[in-house]
């Protein structure tokens, strides 16, 4: 087990004879995409559903198909090593929280097991870290979506035809500021500004969730005037990149635009577009500008 | 002008002959406690009622009343003179926030309107700050609302029959750090923490939409387990006292409990608890805690 891939070299992820890949899918529609990924790669994978969060079709021909209630992801060690699995990704998220009693191991786990449930009560990025060393210790290597599908990662900049206006760039640095601060307390990703000012910020509902809020907010006149918003999305600080960095979509262009927004930010190569061509065309036919920023920005 | 008023002696509200006081009502129940304990002294109380916000019963006899809309704050200082207004105490919460270009001012502001607008830009208390500060400039004395009613301020400890348990205790630690987080950046004032964690934080929907957030989370299972959850309110780290200190009472009792909540935690000295028998009551009633924790608690 070695850890040389380069994180920085997205093209890296090349399986060799007797390797095989398998695709944690939590929700959301990267788990989508970097299984279009892999199997036009020409890779067989192999897809563990987490149940009630994936959402990947039924009867596969080009892939290999378990459903996994989240409780059970203690056990999974033993299922990938029958399938042949040595390399594994993680995409999507898991806001799904058993509770602790409900959640099954494997003998094999033990030793990681005080481990894991001091990461489990920190929260969702404390576990995945932890879940990743397991499985790296069971001699499976655990890559990055990034690495899979590095065609995906936003690219710094705006894309579509929309730029920012003096007031957006306001509220994209407000959020910023606070999307980083509960990054940290790892609580969640987005924050929604409005105004120069932070009015929402997202916490297990997710970004839909958030920008539903919004839209309440917004339709009840709590948000008034010709300021429209933004929505920021970054990469909590110090985030495992393996793990599960925030993406946006065509859906995410579709929302933001009901909830008022001008637009979308979120951190270049630390986050992903999915279904990018259809996103920017929502965003320029709305008028919303879709802006990578750099990680560095204040 | 002076500012001799000692902030910790709140028994030091005592007007002169000659002097009269305004409440500046903004919404929540505090302006009413406020209110009701100005008359219960004696005083006949001008109230400007924040329009959209204040909820204060029309046909006053013992006080009177003024509506006036937001975006008119900054035209408040000639009528309170034209009353004879020598005193004022801003209560309860102002969530509207008018578009800068329809704010409206009296010609004697304008030196003050720079530091107005960069204030507004900053956000809820920087504003309440620059109003103060304008007031004050303008020979009238700005009191908070905790000198008027000091036996609202909540006490240390635990109030009513029920106390947290190890697991709530996890719970409160996590919300006052996330609580504390967006108070300094001046994005709200509450968190709700479960399992150790926070979910949701308070944006301008205020408690009362947090909460009705997390009970929708629970019904939708997205709260499973033993685990019920905590609410936790601070003030914001250096907010002005006088302007907008956190406030619960009976309808948050009656809301954390829809949520599922196992209790309240906010700052002792630093918060308000208003109908505190009625909300005690419900509170052992329904087994929530009510706890106000030290301010250098962490």
């Amino acid at each position: 087990m070695t850890m040389m891939m380069a994180r920085n070299d997205p093209q890296s992820l090349k399986l060799g004879p007797g390797e095989r890949i398998a695709l944690v899918a939590g929700s959301g529609m990267l788990p989508k995409s970097v299984l279009q990924s892999l199997i036009a790669a020409g890779y067989r994978p192999l897809v563990v559903a987490i149940e009630g969060e994936a959402a990947i079709a039924e009867a596969p021909a080009s892939y290999d198909l378990l459903h996994l209630p989240p409780e059970r992801l203690g056990q999974i060690v033993p299922r990938l090593k029958g399938h042949g699995v040595t390399h594994l990704v993680l995409a999507g998220g898991v806001a799904t929280r058993p509770p602790v009693r409900a959640l099954r191991f494997t003998p094999g786990i033990l030793l990681h097991l005080p481990r894991l449930l001091t990461a489990y009560a920190r929260g969702d990025d404390g576990l995945l870290r932890a879940i990743i060393g397991y499985l790296e210790a069971n001699g499976i290597r655990v890559v990055g979506a990034h690495e899979v599908v590095p065609e995906l990662l936003m690219p710094e900049g705006c894309l579509g035809k929309v730029r920012p206006t003096a007031a957006d760039e306001k509220d994209i640095t407000a959020g910023i500021t606070a999307a980083r601060a509960i990054g940290r307390l790892d609580i969640g990703q987005a924050a929604v500004a409005f105004g120069g000012r932070v009015i929402a910020l997202e916490g297990i509902e997710g970004t839909d969730g958030l920008l539903e809020r919004t839209k309440v907010l917004r339709n009840h006149g709590r948000l008034a005037g010709k300021n429209r918003g933004v929505l920021v999305k970054c990469a909590k600080p110090g985030q495992e990149a393996r793990a599960d960095l925030p993406a946006i979509g065509p859906q995410t262009v579709r929302d933001a635009h009901d909830a008022g927004l001008s637009g979308i930010a979120t951190e270049a190569e630390r986050s992903f577009i999915l279904d990018g061509a259809e996103a920017v065309a929502l965003a320029d036919h709305h008028g919303l500008f879709l802006l990578g920023f750099n990680g560095g920005r204040q």
